[in-house]
């Protein structure tokens, strides 16, 4: 910098670029000095302890182990190839699954404890399985324990919002064709479409009628168009997705245009019935989120890879329950980290207003935590018109996402920020050094059962779940360096 | 500015913005000052007699007329509503069609004149019709007049590349449904894909196999599945296509997706044999660039909707038949300016280089004159893999082309610039005076007939055809101006 320019900086009153209270350049900005304030929050939000652990992580001797761990999980997440194999009826295929037992979205929670839209869900479900006759009797049935209720996560499966999965639902099956975990199988419902719809806690006849609909006619349908089609690549799907306007999350419209076009010629040929294969064509042509229903177990697929590395500080699940949001660790595989599930800001659906919706809720978020939904907002601009924003947004929320990311994933490449991949791998530690949480694009649900989806938005996880991991990865990397005994990596799998 | 900027900015070595001819500004550079040079050229190339003419248009006393009947021109074209209402035979609905009449891409052009891809396609054309049964037969047929030759923009019609239409061949048929023009109807073959295709000039035993089944399975069935289904609305589908990644002429993969799902069940119920109807879904799912061949009517039946205004200077066509460059205006609807076709800048397919290449060709360029293809570039960064170029390079595309357009298209909004509309309504008048000519999206054909497809790339038409256009128009608005019976407005229609 020249004379020059310091003097002409310095021709008008003093500027202060400020960081941290506003309170404290008050005094500055009385006495006529432009004050800039920049929001700044000490790293770990300035909690000493957390402080502690994260400087271990982040700089102690135990770093560099972190972040190997953490090169090792990325370098599978990204290796890992999800496909489409079949279509099935879930307690044929989920693993656990029983009849008496419910799976649900989130971390674990009781009657009790539910919400309104997954107790609703709940009702419907004891409803369709033909278990109660009305909604009062399905309540009672669910208060006196006539079912059991499980985390859709602790059988390798994930649900939009409430995430229901009863036994004789029609489920998509996933299998990773490549890499490490080449054979790990995951699972999703069918998605029903808009309005009305169980997954949001509607159980009218209109939603019965609905699921009865899919599981007689588009689940065997489906699974006879895969069996002739053979297995659909859905990385490569997404791909492509990602450069038409689409995030994997709350947009969903070119990938299910791209899975249908794919699919159409083997539905006809394997129907024998013209107006079935009509029917199923118009059923999936009527509902732009149908691809939703497999982002979502590709991403739990594509994060399955990344489990099993006891040192990684990696964020493998991100799921609520509409009461709790909770986290968990490749280092810790089937551990919660839970906080309250937090207010969505979006845009409501006329008539309705914030006073109406529940907490967050779904095992939606798993898209987020695999790399896309709000990570890759940047690719889908036009969903601004759908949660509120403005496109310059959308490209800010994935910059800061790479913020709090380990990697990027090259095969899911975002045209409008220069084919750079999409921000992949949420690093606790750096969630925790840069006070960023991850953004999560998702739907609003009514708060009450029966009634369904009132808004979308965006939201962030509470920072409880968060800090709670980092105290039990800081306790856990500890043990591991005091006992050698530790296994340093996850054990090699024994099945090939 | 402070004093003290003004020490700072000299406090180097003399720094010199330059406008124009560089050699102007060498000696200053030479005695050490720093020179940055700016490319300018005077409006309408620095020529006095275009210069008087273009400041007559612009700012004399006609030129509030000419910007009257250009807002006029550009209402009618926003207005209209192009429909997809029928597939037919060419020769049952395009006006004037005939049987001993082959229509083509461009401006008129004889046998003598035609450049190698569209000769070549004239040999498929009679191939395919059954009028010889070798190439060298077909070609004396040609050079000896068996058949005349037209545009086939003169018969309300587009083709893509050497744009052949066949008595035999199914066309869509497509009509405005609003506006003041509602019932214009255009026409346009339907897509044959990639690879060895007659619109590029191939002629082979693959080429007619693939125009029969068009003829014989997919024409007969998309027919019955239109009249099924009722018409299809493109703008709207346009519309949703631009938020998804395409711009109507180089991209066409999501709408080509979207008009997929929504005719397929009707492509199912009407179709009794199921092995026919999977096969055309296979057909279109194959061929991403299925929809060009709607956005290029859809495009011709706005721009009609904008024809006869006499005083407008907005562009109406821009067309190519690989030798010459043709534009028409919306206040002289027929007349043809032209220039030489130029070569495409582009990426070339393994194998072949700019030495392969014929000079632009095709009616393609109907949809920049529309306001998507180049003009929307900014909708789709991922084209820039194809035709080359930085997603920044499509955005700045976009921009330059609203320094060259009347308005914009309200319906047609790109996320990436805020979801404002595609420029459109190319004013003549703006290309002379900011020299910045038309974007233009497209494919390269081989010179030689019977290769195919070589590449794709990005063209602009000749400066010729605007200069002569300027001409034309400023001679018919000066007799406008001295004949009070010259109408100052196209007549109204006298069909409802």
């Amino acid at each position: 910098m020249t004379a020059g320019t310091v003097r002409s900086l310095l021709d008008g009153p003093l500027r202060l670029v400020h960081l941290g209270l506003p309170a404290v350049a008050q005094a500055a900005a009385a006495a006529g000095a432009r004050v800039t304030h920049v929001d700044f929050l000490p790293p770990a939000g300035g909690d000493p302890r957390r402080l502690s652990d994260l400087s271990e992580l982040l700089s102690g001797p135990s770093a560099r182990a972190v972040d190997a761990a953490n090169a090792r999980a990325l370098a599978r997440l990204l290796a890992s190839r999800p496909h489409l194999v079949a279509v099935a009826v879930a307690r044929d295929v989920i693993p656990g699954m029983a009849d008496d037992l419910f799976l649900h979205a989130g971390p674990p929670v009781t009657w009790e404890r539910m919400c309104g839209p997954l107790r609703g869900a709940v009702v419907g479900g004891l409803l369709y399985e033909g278990r109660a006759s009305t909604a009062e009797e399905a309540a009672r049935l669910a208060a006196a324990g006539a079912v059991r209720f499980d985390p859709c996560h602790h059988h390798d499966a994930v649900g939009p919002m409430a995430g229901l999965v009863t036994p004789s639902m029609p489920v998509f099956v996933l299998e990773d064709r490549a890499g490490e975990r080449a054979g790990t199988r995951t699972y999703c419902t069918l998605n029903e479409g808009l309005g009305k719809v169980l997954r949001y806690g509607a159980f009218s006849d209109e939603v019965l009628a609905r699921l009865a609909f899919m599981r007689d006619t588009l689940g065997p349908v489906l699974a006879a168009a895969l069996e002739r089609h053979g297995p659909v690549d859905l990385k490569h799907l997404m791909a492509q997705a990602l450069q038409m306007g689409d995030e994997g999350h709350n947009r969903n419209r070119a990938a299910t245009s791209l899975l249908f076009r794919e699919l159409a010629p083997s539905i006809v040929r394997a129907t024998e019935d013209r107006e079935k294969a009509a029917r199923v064509l118009e059923f999936v042509n009527g509902n732009d989120h149908f691809f939703l229903n497999l982002s979502m177990p590709m991403g739990k697929c594509m994060l399955k890879a990344a489990e099993g590395e006891p040192l990684s500080s990696l964020v493998t699940v991100m799921a609520r329950n509409g009461a709790d949001f909770g986290i968990q660790l490749a280092s810790m595989p089937g551990r919660w980290f839970t906080g309250p599930a937090q207010q969505v800001r979006g845009l409501y659906f006329p008539g309705f207003t914030e006073a109406d919706a529940n907490p967050d809720i779904g095992d939606s978020a798993i898209t987020e935590t695999a790399g896309i939904g709000g990570f890759a907002m940047a690719a889908a601009p036009a969903i601004v018109q759908f949660v509120g924003g403005t496109a310059a947004d959308a490209l800010a929320t994935t910059r800061a996402m790479g913020r709090i990311t380990a990697g990027t994933n090259p095969g899911f490449a975002i045209p409008a920020l220069g084919f750079s991949g999409t921000p992949t791998g949420i690093d606790l530690r750096l969630v925790e050094e840069t006070n960023l949480l991850p953004a999560i694009n998702t739907g609003i649900a009514h708060r009450e059962p029966g009634v369904g989806q009132v808004g979308a938005g965006l939201v962030n996880p509470p920072r409880e779940a968060f800090h709670a991991a980092l105290a039990a990865l800081a306790e856990h990397v500890r043990t591991a360096a005091a006992d050698p005994a530790e296994p340093a990596r996850a054990p090699a799998r024994t099945d090939p």
